[in-house]
């Protein structure tokens, strides 16, 4: 075959798999999002329709590859979890993560109409990605629960500092006011000065976006005028705590498909 | 800082650094184009509206990225390559792999109306990708030959097989008519019987493209009526061949950036 | 400094960190053994010296090395297992896997003195060496699992062999009598024929040998005549069934280092 | 199987190839040799024996290994060069590093006794390894340029260290006259005060030891009193200047080796 002489080329493409048995995290952020941000007018310090588009992007992603079990995003970044003994492409590092921030990428594109109707994209928009493992279900968690911290302590910080200077402070006096302050301090600010109660913000804002696939009472069809429901796997949206026990509690079957030592075997 | 308890996290993120020095190839391949194709009727063998797109798609990549010196599209397919001595992102793998990905599957739908005017796209279209390195110039030339020459057999392969079927063959006729053939029973079947002269299809077909930074003379503005011309660098996409020596020799900057013993020190 | 000009070339230096918070195993061995076993007239199937000298080789990585917490031994092989939480050289797999084999080689040439006195070694012995993570402590116990079941299955099979061999039989002979065949048959073998009862031969062929830090209770002086004696860490040596839960219940230190949630975080 | 319920856990070694195509460098380095060399008195600033045992252990490692093309050591380091070319172990970092460090540890104690007749080795040195890729010809020789580089700013050091110590002065006092001092400064040092001229010392101590194959005429019989001589591949130590063309030059074959057919090379 006329080819031969240059696949020896294909010998160059070394391996990236990641550890078996282990969580793996697709991490995709967003690229220079302040720009792209401040050219599309995105509402400060949350913009909703933003987020709720990001969130489009991860459903797809969650139609798409059904191992991928839990999403957590906030701000312009994103986190997909594979289910621990997942074998998709391999667990090929740069095939997951290509795959994945390139559907994202793909469908917010596709549906910034739905969420900006009138509003033009003004140029592409790119997301960068990274897989990292975790060995175990605590370790996992923790990591998620870093995301959930993170989220927290940044929106407070931004709520605060758009107020102020929304309400005619320079980014300098805005900051110097609230850098390095602790929590109770910018509570007191925000409701003194502006009259807002932080924990009665929206929960998207302060807990982020997890979405996950939830057993959920659907009616599937309609029969003699009588709806017939039948517990079907959903993908949901939902912005709550990930950090105490509960929620996992709650949804056992996102960490549960890898847990007994037998699955190990 | 309240997040510190969980930061350890960030440990489980190994480096993947790719090996200083040599040309790093990211390519991208369309992930069930088949099947997407199919879903948007495009034109059988070759649909130049969709590779036009492909190439729109690969330029946003080269005005973003400026360590990105070359650039070789076949089908649904795209191979980039980075400066040899580029150090953009740490030479990180996934970095390089996502940004491209990300921005080129980005564009493909922000452009896609430029090219199917009236078709509207049906789903997010997504591509995978890997960062592979080539540690000299005439290894790097081989893999480009690699996929030129690819382009070539399956394009001639697809013409034979599309004639046949549009005339009349059912595939499997076509498929046994046509496979294991030689390149000369080829173009003859293709002379003979659908009158076509393999040579005298459109280039773009037959070569791909080559997407390159090029000096070229461009008037920079206009001074009592006379135009003002500048060699700047321009992007450029041409369909030509990359195999024999002439391509190099017309373009010695494409890999001349980091040719000398010194620049390795 | 007049170095500097060349230094840029530690740039080519990647990490090659691995996965925190999983038990890494470094698996040492023998290269060409069959051939250094027939220099040196080792005793078939098993040569207890041998073993013993292996088991030296191991110990003084023990002593060198705190981090590592147990090791497996069989034939020309052994594993080691290093603290799941262990942080010696950051982890990096060349450093851990070389230090391991180096000390291990050189152990066993200076000590071969001891083991085979008045035969002298006829050449250099080596051995390679690779460095793997298991995730939790279930997996592990299933790597050393697959070892032990794998020193039972050889030294079956190889005891059958040399009997066979050493009362008569050709090579040829007496594999095409064992190939293939199940446990029961092989014990009935030799026992019918050569009056051998497998359970009864040597542990340590059976089972191969486990090294581990177990407490103690060591005379550490003796006052007015008297022993007094310390719970000590020592470092032992045994040959005993690891497969089932009866070992690890007994000595529960040994995965226990890194057991709990809190230390994770 | 028995053994195949056990089995999976092999899943959990990861490829760790190296790049095809580049100069594999696997340098190997004392561990904790200050002390080593303290407890066997090693003659300060340079042991020519010690110098001589790891030659030894370099030749070794060529006698078991031909892919190797190159060595170079210094002090208590070596590094060997594997051909561009090589698939030895199918180019495995571990693999390769792991042979080669415990070939070299082995060596090492084995040959002590000729190096150091009637002082007994004290305890197991050991040497940890790493292995790097160069992608060209140039940058390889950069690398040995570095090391050689090295080897000539320490000797000098040393040597004045040592002659100053060894002469009355404190570790203090000698480290404070020379710390940061240029090298015409420490050369008129040694002449002025020990009248030692530097470029007269043992060229094994100020270039350090080249380890490589030469064709060289060798006695192969006598017949009839007359010796028959034929050019034969040896494996020579030299102490000479690396870092120059001429000894390239001289010995062509060295980085030769990889120029075939291949438009690669």
């Amino acid at each position: 075959m006329a080819n031969s002489k240059y696949e020896y080329v294909k010998s160059f493409e070394l391996s990236d798999a990641l550890l078996p048995h282990t969580w793996i995290v697709i991490r995709i952020d967003g690229k220079g999002f302040t720009r792209f941000s401040q050219a599309h007018g995105f509402t400060k310090p949350n913009d909703e329709q933003a987020l709720r588009l990001m969130n489009e992007g991860a459903r797809a992603v969650f139609e798409d590859l059904p191992d991928v079990c839990f999403g957590y995003g906030v701000s312009d970044e994103y986190s997909f979890v594979l289910k621990k003994n997942s074998k998709l492409y391999q667990r090929r590092a740069s095939k997951l993560v290509s795959i994945i921030v390139s559907l994202f990428s793909a469908t917010y594109v596709m549906k910034w109409g739905q969420y900006f109707p009138g509003k033009e994209i003004q140029y592409a928009p790119s997301f960068d990605g990274r897989a990292v493992c975790y060995p175990s279900d605590a370790i996992l968690r923790d990591y998620l629960s870093w995301r959930q911290v993170d989220c927290h302590i940044n929106n407070q910080y931004n709520t605060c500092y758009w107020n102020l200077v929304q309400s005619g402070s320079s980014p300098t006096e805005a900051q110097s006011l609230i850098k390095g302050t602790l929590a109770d301090f910018k509570n007191e600010l925000l409701h003194s000065r502006f009259g807002i109660n932080y924990n009665e913000l929206p929960p998207i804002f302060r807990k982020g976006s997890l979405i996950f696939r939830r057993k959920e009472e659907t009616v599937v069809k309609v029969e003699d005028g009588v709806p017939v429901k039948r517990l079907k796997s959903q993908v949901v949206v939902t912005h709550e705590d990930l950090i105490k026990d509960r929620f996992w509690k709650e949804n056992p079957s996102i960490l549960g498909t890898a847990g007994s030592k037998k699955s190990a075997s």
